[in-house]
């Protein structure tokens, strides 16, 4: 039984669906989870890519709206057009990082994800990921510095390394030894090499 | 209950293993389907790319050839890494164009797409087109000829405005009415939608 390392963008819009389920997944299958977050902007950069393939390319774009609404839809999980696209999310993601091991890195990228596509926040203000950490029951002035202490933002940039070298192009992402499966539409075929199936 | 267009591109990876159950898939939910060939070059040349994503893009190139490696061996369907990608899919879609009503086109586009994925032959040639309709019971003459009538030639040029005209930006892509449906892993949301599901 192998890992499933879970590598996820809080800008990423599919990432969010995927957020949603991908604990009760694992956990039915008995996959452990590797909460991996990293930034997708200096990936895109080395593509070409100064915003958004769905910002850059309209069609995707519109496509990529309409479908992430009916997918929420059919999962019955919230969705609001977000008034900004895409946010940064770099503090959200120094956070996860800092955090990966703790038992509530779950409720916090859920809840990230649901501040930038339910809610309708600005993901990319410390304040609101200081109001999130204290959502799920943390002390965010201590998570917030552990966030931004200087080998925790060296660890993210070289995480986002790891996952260009891995062969990563876009969120979210699942490896699984040197396996990778990307978008949230592949979550289950990833499950189900982690437990062993082909 | 609505149909279900099949907007497919020889050239295109995912189309294949989309062509391989399409039909028996429509057929389940009672959905009728029109074969819709189109090209994707001049809709890729709309936004600026003068090949392929998947040679421009080659990470994600990478990750294609292994992700429908996995996929197909998952579906038990033939998969052979093509010598040359991507082939030039025009010649095969003129005949499919002309044939597009023809009980037999759902024979030929699949065997269309077998000799490019699985038996690694040279599709843009017109030989290899007339070899594949005498293989589905057809007479090659005819069908080679009709599909070059210059309205045949004009219709196919036609159809690819169209496809742009409704969002598509690659393929697979279903359309039912005005909702649009992109890759053969959104085939059974396509056909749910068809069959008056959500």
């Amino acid at each position: 039984m192998a890992a499933l390392e879970f590598w996820f963008e809080f800008a990423s819009t599919y990432s969010y669906p995927a957020a949603e389920r991908i604990v009760p997944l694992a956990a039915a299958r008995g996959v452990d989870l590797v909460w991996r977050p990293f930034l997708l902007g200096p990936i895109f950069a080395a593509q070409g890519w100064t915003d958004s393939p769905f910002n850059l390319y309209p069609a995707k774009g519109a496509y990529m709206w309409r479908d992430l609404e009916r997918t929420c839809a059919a999962r019955g999980i919230g969705w609001k057009m977000p008034s900004a696209f895409p946010r940064n999310g770099l503090t959200g993601a120094r956070v996860a990082l800092a955090a990966a091991q703790q038992p509530w890195i779950a409720d916090f990228v859920r809840a990230v994800y649901r501040a930038n596509f339910v809610e309708d926040r600005e993901i990319g203000w410390e304040e609101v990921i200081a109001e999130i950490l204290a959502s799920v029951g943390q002390d965010a002035d201590v998570w917030v510095e552990r966030a931004s202490a200087p080998e925790n933002k060296s660890g993210l940039r070289e995480q986002t390394s790891q996952a260009q070298e891995r062969g990563i192009f876009g969120a979210p992402s699942f490896t699984v030894g040197d396996e990778l499966f990307w978008g949230d539409d592949r979550l289950e075929a990833a499950l189900l090499h982690a437990s062993g199936g082909s």
